[in-house]
């Protein structure tokens, strides 16, 4: 209980000495600290549990709970994009199911930055558990958007935080740190919690040079770091990657001479919507040559006016254009800005490549730039997208051949920076598949962080530790729900096996119509099928499977005919033996009995 | 007249001169030759067509048809795979159309080398113009293989050509040329026509030190330039990467420190099946280390123990064992070489991967090298097979972090070389999607040749020269035919379309007995859905649908029961906006009426 007490005034300690900065307070903090190292040893602490919900072995719906006492807080809410094995599905988030059993203890979500993965499974999560959403401004900004497209505006409190900024989830603090990233006002997160303090870098990189904003808030990291940091949670999206992602500064230079290289025809850049700092240096690069954008995509139109409206995009009065008013100017004074980056089949520039945009007809006056890296699994698309538009006759620049695109993620050199500054006594690699992870643990003991003390957990581990030691000690409810349409987890593996199975080779359908007073077949068998053969030219082939279906018909006695499972059984393994002998594939048999 | 009797002689006197090689013959041919460069102006010859019928705007199924009078040959026959679209699309061939329809003129297939992206084709074609194959003895080898699959063995006349090896094609003639590849006894070829010579390099690299054989022979494609070639069409697929491909031997000392490293440990290593320079490399590192193989997957013991009798692999008697003796050595004195590169989902290294495979456990003593790079499209497959791999706590090395592979296709520099040896009237760059082809001519073009004589096709351009002048001139039918089973061509964008409607949200059929007599309904409507929701938890959805398709057919007249095609048309509309409205999805729904 002392002990308990103990904690909470440490934290207090901090949480003040951090919102009104002053030598005398930071000598206090050291001095408390040099105690809390020095009694170390003995004294445990209130537990904290970390529970990942989302973003261990996996790429996307990145959320964690952190929990303590009867306090539990959420970082981040995101979404994953569905992987080719799940057919028809829109998008996957977290399962909710601890958060929604411990809803009395939920304080709220803390979100890193505006990112799909990140903030995509909010509206979700509010819809069962609506508790206060913390961010900074445009975090808040994109997030407003995403509320109004769910119902949920002004039902849920939204929470502006600046960087540098405490919040209090109960027992436990937030602290607001920039960060550098491919979307403005991502933060870092340095968690004060009774055991200790854990640091989260949310999605980060390291840019000496930002488009806007400040570099990365290395200092705050080193003074948590000499004061003490009990955990690091760090972004592995690029802990393969050797040395040190490059500088936003790069592409706009890039743009610069790519745009003087341009010169007499139309520019056409595709990149994220999100990406404003990317938007910022095409405003500049359009700025310096004179010309005017024009904004295609919807989530590109939503995104560009939030970064106006929010002061995160500086764009010259008039230089953005209506659509409509591009017929105005001459193609050499324009510049699009586009979706469709990632080959997208539905976004403007995949429908511009397939000459099938309202506004926009490519052809060799077109200097296209397509800036970004496809996301694995997209890579074929862009490629039939890139190569639509090149028939067309335009120039196509993609990454393969020039600097367009720099990560928004930290490389080893980076990581190792963030591990050097925080020196945490615990390391948990986060963001990634099991080789990020993996490759992210390797460096922190290449560095000397004991292996014991490197955990890589996965979605639904309880991480425990009490200050001295962290472990994972027992496991809660987690996974991934699918999302269909407007139904949330009702698509699940029965539904996947079958359209997959549909998907393969199709379907036949087999009815049959049968008396019940007299047993006799009434009407049939008829045979219907789709996704399995083109039936004009397979005539015989279906004639001869209803030969096969009436003969094994007739061979049933009245008491066969009775018993419909059976019966539905016999002609369907006496179809698909008879299929797959003719044809080698294996289409769904569904043989369906009317009751007349 | 007269005039093609000239050609044909000189065509005689080139093919001798190669055949016995004599410094007089080559004087003479070089005075024929300075005489007919004299009078080129004048001398239009008998025109030769050129006929991609697979491999321009795309990767695989290469296939290229030459006539020139009453004489047709055809270069190649290979498979591509489907790609993401084609759902249970097995492969995907060439359209044989204008070969059949011209069948009497077929003299031949002449293969390059034994990719399945150039032979996997050829049994199809077989089956409909059984003509003689031309080839090496290796690619003849894995030919004779796939013919017994096809029930075609012994058929087929199939005639093995040595490298500087011409053989005749009715009035034109088909020179074998050694090139490296990754696959030994690869050839380039020149053609040589009435209207010239035309080279066709085949998949190439230049490789000065390679596994087994000779380096590519530069000199004769030298030899060729100097002497006058009327058209190159050289290989694309590398054509946007700069610089050289690096040599074979590379992997070869990436493999021996590897070993090296692998000490005590079970090495696993998976690779093409058809790359058998890199398995005679595995194999010496074993002889090197003292291991013994053992071999996966049917691929790869087809093509091992083909390349072993054909004498194309030396491997030392006894060191390659049953997979069933494994246990009597000790896992650090063990090679198994297996298929799954690609992240194959049967794959035997996927299987290993899931704790799937009847003889091998991965474990943390596992040393796994998996020596390709990921096609496009197969990323995600590779990545959770390595994931899984990491999981089971094996060391994993793939190629983002060492020189495990190289690739088996000429970049920049090498192109250029060609371009340099060969200096061709005109270029037609060949296999590769549109932005290959594109790079690839810009690249000739940077050379010094005119734009106006390159020539980028597409599959079905009938490319024509009279020796002067090489232009489009027409078009046959060419495309694509999707081979699902047994099935060739039968599935197609009907098919194709319901699959991916299936796919997307499943189905429901709606059934329903009318009485004919009375015409009132006997049973029904009855739902039954597959691959739309999870049905136990949908219940009411489901129920409300009945009451709606009850209510539709309650609101019908008599005279609308008996128009059946309305009635589908009617239930079908209602019940479809019903379930998008209430879950935004769209299944295929399938009206099916009973008469009794």
């Amino acid at each position: 209980m002392n002990n308990h007490n103990n904690n909470r005034k440490r934290y207090n300690d901090d949480k003040q000495s951090h919102k009104q900065p002053s030598n005398t307070q930071h000598n206090q903090t050291r001095e408390i600290q040099a105690a809390s190292k020095q009694n170390k040893k003995e004294i445990r602490k209130t537990p904290v549990k970390i529970i990942p919900l989302g973003g261990l072995n996996e790429i996307g719906k990145n959320m964690t709970a952190f929990e303590c006492s009867n306090d539990i807080f959420i970082v981040d809410c995101g979404l994953a994009f569905p992987d080719s094995e799940m057919l028809g599905v829109d998008i996957v988030i977290p399962d909710f199911t601890y958060i929604e059993r411990n809803q009395a203890k939920v304080r709220g979500v803390v979100l890193t930055h505006g990112h799909e993965d990140h903030i995509g499974g909010l509206a979700y999560l509010l819809k069962k558990v609506n508790v206060p959403v913390y961010g900074t401004k445009l975090t808040l900004g994109l997030v407003e958007g995403k509320l109004k497209e769910h119902g949920l505006s002004g039902k849920t409190k939204l929470c502006e935080v600046m960087p540098k900024k405490t919040v209090k989830m109960g027992c436990m603090a937030v602290e607001f740190i920039s960060v550098n990233h491919s979307i403005p006002d991502s933060v870092g997160l340095a968690i004060h919690t009774p055991a200790g303090i854990i640091v989260h870098t949310g999605d980060f990189k390291v840019d000496y040079t930002p488009i806007n904003g400040a570099p990365i808030d290395l200092a705050r990291f080193g003074e948590l770091g000499s004061r003490g940091v009990l955990a690091l949670m760090a972004d592995s999206t690029n802990a393969e990657r050797p040395g040190y992602t490059q500088t936003e500064k790069k592409v706009g230079n890039s743009f610069d001479s790519l745009f003087n290289t341009a010169e007499g025809k139309r520019i056409i850049i595709a990149t994220f919507s999100s990406n404003i700092h990317r938007i910022q240096q095409i405003i500049n690069s359009a700025v310096k040559t004179n010309r005017k954008i024009a904004v295609f995509g919807r989530s590109m139109i939503n995104v560009i006016t939030t970064a106006i409206e929010l002061g995160y995009l500086e764009a010259p009065k008039g230089i953005i254009i209506d659509i409509d008013l591009m017929n105005r100017y001459d193609s050499s004074q324009i510049v699009l800005i586009t979706t469709g980056s990632q080959g997208e089949p539905m976004s403007a520039l995949t429908r511009m490549a397939m000459n099938d945009h309202k506004k926009v007809n490519i052809n060799c006056n077109d200097f296209i730039i397509i800036s970004a890296t496809p996301i694995p699994g997209n890579e074929k698309f862009v490629t039939k997208v890139v190569n639509e538009l090149m028939k067309s006759g335009a120039e196509v620049v993609y990454e393969a051949m020039y600097e367009v695109h720099v990560s928004g993620h930290a490389c080893q050199e980076e990581l190792k920076l963030m591990l050097a500054l925080t020196k945490p006594q615990f390391f948990i690699p986060v963001h990634g598949e099991y080789k990020h992870l993996k490759k992210h643990a390797q460096l922190a003991i290449e560095m000397g962080i004991p292996e014991k003390n490197v955990i890589i957990g996965e979605i639904g581990s309880v991480i425990e530790t009490d200050g001295l030691d962290m472990r994972i000690t027992s496991k809660v409810p987690a996974g991934r729900v699918l999302v269909d349409g407007l139904g949330v987890g009702d698509v699940g593996s029965i539904v996947l096996r079958d359209r997959k199975h549909l998907a393969q080779d199709g379907l036949i359908i087999v009815v049959i119509a049968i008396d019940r007073a007299s047993n006799i077949v009434a009407s049939g068998p008829d045979i219907i099928s789709r996704g399995f053969v083109y039936v004009r030219e397979s005539e015989e082939l279906i004639d001869e499977a209803k030969q096969l279906l009436n003969h094994t018909l007739q061979q049933c006695s009245i008491q066969e005919l009775r018993e419909w499972n059976s019966l539905k059984t016999k002609l369907k393994d006496s179809l698909s033996d008879y299929i797959y002998n003719k044809t080698k594939r294996s289409p769904m048999i569904l043989p369906i009995i009317m009751e007349i």
